[in-house]
């Protein structure tokens, strides 16, 4: 039997451990401007008061850890990133999770960043698991590994499953441990290939049998282009945690009470209190 | 390797096919007076045209399948039953299941209803397998087994496996076919036992798994005393379709389009051409 690996992810005073033993983790994704106009013109004027109400409110709503991505087309991430770090730091407790392709970047908020956050992401291409993994390794940081290398995004299970292998024995060769490595299955859009929803479920019953990691979900591309994305994103969630899931990057307003639910229905959450709380806590928010 | 049985049900002109290659079979609950005090009343005095109305929203809204239940206190089912199932089958093509604790009341029904219903139900206590399942030989119907007996409802996912197997052995003993028996695992209140909902799914895997027969879903019991009931409805639903579930008595209108989804995420809709249609379809109602 494979052992399943517990990651612990902390800010300077919280710490949260992803596993499936504790609560499916919620990766806050709002700090994102990519889609997000109102978000990318406040980064451009150094304007934080937006970023503060998206620290507060996904926190409120459940996150766990929060996304950080400062990818606005002009901007220098290596200076923005780490301010804004900062910006997140000053307003929440909650530990990051540092989102950018720029090595440069994710060194210089790293540098800025107590305890040990979540580095979004390498992958299994030569070029990226050069630049990030030192990276990561330096920082004592843990990070995020993408199924995909220099011929692309794999269409079959296994060679996803393989790429995933290559991340965690790179990683290891540097003295990252395995526990530190949570492999992203990668989700496509399931409007171009009905098949895209049962690849990643796949990947994801593989990866765990083989190497027992967490595993990071983005959820919301699986629907991308079909009318009620929230059903589909709701609906695949819970067929992702049920194959062994253990986070996601996704929006707590929207999928933190399906998530609870299926918290709940994996049976999880004796007397259903954690579901019972969460529900409280959203029905209060949207009074207030 | 198991075969997977396809459980074939027909209204005089119309077959439904209960599989995982076909679309996940939708069987819409509404005419059952438990809970529902216009329909009780109605029944009573006889007055079809809400049952009427109940047939066309859920036949628009997807169902394949329309239980019909009169069972209300004080009520001759032997009469109303077979009336009200006429009134049915007037008012659509779709098949039946007839749903009656009274074997009296469903010789009546079955009396009158060309093809091949589905009925609902038998269970694994003596009494109601000597009663029911020599009807059902009688008349060529399918029938729903559910998975308790003398003993009550086994918490255990193996014993619900063995009632399973006791039904379909004796049901097969008087020359009812496998295929014609869907096996509904029950659902318990998982707000009253945090494991219920894993020992519905572990039943679901185990009865197909041993012997290959669909599956049915009384899925909203689940959430029963529970906040936002219909969120962990839908999320139940999933990961009863994923464990292989192929058929619920469900409420078309709210679980319909959660349902074409997971079809649409476990590989069976082709460029999600089921799920668009759908979604329209109710769209097309929902302004209607």
């Amino acid at each position: 039997m494979v052992t399943y690996m517990k990651t612990i992810i902390k800010s300077e005073t919280k710490e949260i451990v992803i596993d499936t033993e504790d609560p499916f983790t919620i990766i806050g994704e709002k700090i994102n401007p990519t889609g997000r106009k109102k978000l990318a013109a406040q980064l451009k004027e150094r304007n934080f008061d937006y970023v503060r109400g998206l620290v507060l409110e996904q926190v409120e709503a459940g996150a766990d850890i929060l996304d950080v991505n400062v990818g606005v087309p002009g901007e220098d991430e290596v200076v923005l990133l780490p301010d804004v770090c900062k910006v997140v730091m000053e307003a929440t407790d909650v530990p990051l999770c540092i989102d950018s392709a720029n090595t440069e970047a994710l060194a210089a908020a790293l540098a800025v960043i107590p305890g040990k956050p979540l580095v979004n992401s390498v992958n299994g291409e030569e070029a990226s698991l050069k630049a990030v993994l030192p990276v990561v390794k330096e920082f004592g940081a843990a990070v995020i590994g993408l199924t995909m290398d220099d011929d692309g995004i794999p269409h079959e299970p296994e060679t996803r499953l393989s790429i995933a292998g290559k991340i965690i024995e790179r990683a290891g060769k540097i003295g990252i441990p395995i526990e530190d490595i949570v492999i992203d299955p990668l989700v496509m859009t399931i409007g171009a290939d009905s098949k895209a929803g049962r690849v990643t479920l796949q990947t994801i019953e593989l990866v765990r049998e083989e190497f027992g990691v967490n595993i990071n979900l983005g959820a919301s591309n699986i629907s991308f282009g079909l009318p009620d994305r929230h059903t589909i994103n709701q609906a695949f969630l819970g067929l992702a945690i049920a194959a062994g899931a253990t986070c996601a990057i996704t929006d707590p307003m929207r999928l933190s009470l399906t998530i609870r639910a299926v918290d709940l229905l994996l049976g999880r959450d004796d007397y259903a209190g954690r579901y019972i709380k969460h529900y409280r806590t959203l029905a209060a928010e949207i009074e207030s």
